[in-house]
């Protein structure tokens, strides 16, 4: 397994045998989103930002394991929305770099509300 | 560009040209991620699972730009942490696949609180 | 201890005993609740609506301390912004009000994104 | 209107009169909470710890409306599933001081990943 393709395969796989396709509507994904998205904030809610940057090994694995579960539920979403990940986050960026031309923006966060 | 590494690569351009990596600690990505996938979660909110199944055009492009920030925070996040986004995926697909045995876990999604 | 008040001034009591009140700059304690509603959302992910109408009584204790963890944390962020939340909730039921006049809004979800 | 109770009925009156109790089943308002809460997380993402005590009026305004949100929800939430907010938010706080005796807790974040 080398690609994002991979791992939807090996996910629809994973979910096909359990049976769980029936759970996985788009709106319930997005709701599992939010749910794993809280437990990857909880381990840096009350560190300051220096401290996040220097995680123990023990946090830094835990941490990934949070990240891992936001991409492998992404990843699903996209599958049930039919939609290509990669290809979305290139439009993305094109929009961005629009939105936010260098010259503007340079060191400034205050605009910068949303990447 | 066509793989995460790419977007990587294009995405901590994107930040060093506009000098806000400043603003990318680990703590403020994953707080990021917070805002993002709270906008992916607000379409999706008052449809019925069958609706979100069957998403107008429009409805579906706002999901996907959302969805393309959350995978692009999540990038510059696991760039932060030095994380490998793909390996940590499939190293959490081994731990469910061992968590969620087939026999026991077909058609019950009680027990699948996380995937 | 009746009211938001009362619960305001016990929670500040809480964390000058334990000396957390170090941590509990508006930006922790926001992400804080970013955590605690990831933990609000897990339980009703996989269940329908009609199901989410009949929680049994474990899971309902169980999403009965999630929002007590929630609403206690959006109390001590208050405290540190200085609000006065209730004042706020019914500042913004008047904009509510407006925003969605009874005519136009009757039954309709697709206007009303957020409340 | 002066207590969560008059709130509870108030909005229960303004979601009856458009006709939008339909929507508000526990589930749809979790996630209505996980929009709200990353609104909410938004405006902090980029600011140090330190900004975050020195809003700015504009800032502190657009915080106390989504904190506003984030309480009206919660209350709709209560209501749907018929708790006592108030009630709940005292049974935590004495939950957490047995979880966090004074004496081991002060000054540790450490353990206390939750409140």
């Amino acid at each position: 397994m080398d690609s994002l393709q991979d791992l939807r395969r090996a996910l629809r796989a994973f979910a096909e045998e359990r049976d769980w396709r029936q759970y996985h509507s788009p709106k319930n994904l997005a709701m599992a989103l939010c749910g794993e998205i809280g437990e990857l904030a909880e381990p840096f809610q009350w560190l300051t930002e220096e401290e996040s940057k220097h995680l123990s090994g023990t946090q830094r694995q835990a941490v990934a394991q949070e990240m891992a579960d936001v991409q492998l539920y992404l990843i699903l979403l996209a599958d049930a929305l039919e939609l290509d990940l990669l290809e979305e986050a290139r439009n993305k960026m094109r929009i961005n770099a629009e939105r936010y031309p260098v010259a503007e923006s340079r060191g400034r966060s205050v605009k910068y509300t949303e990447l």
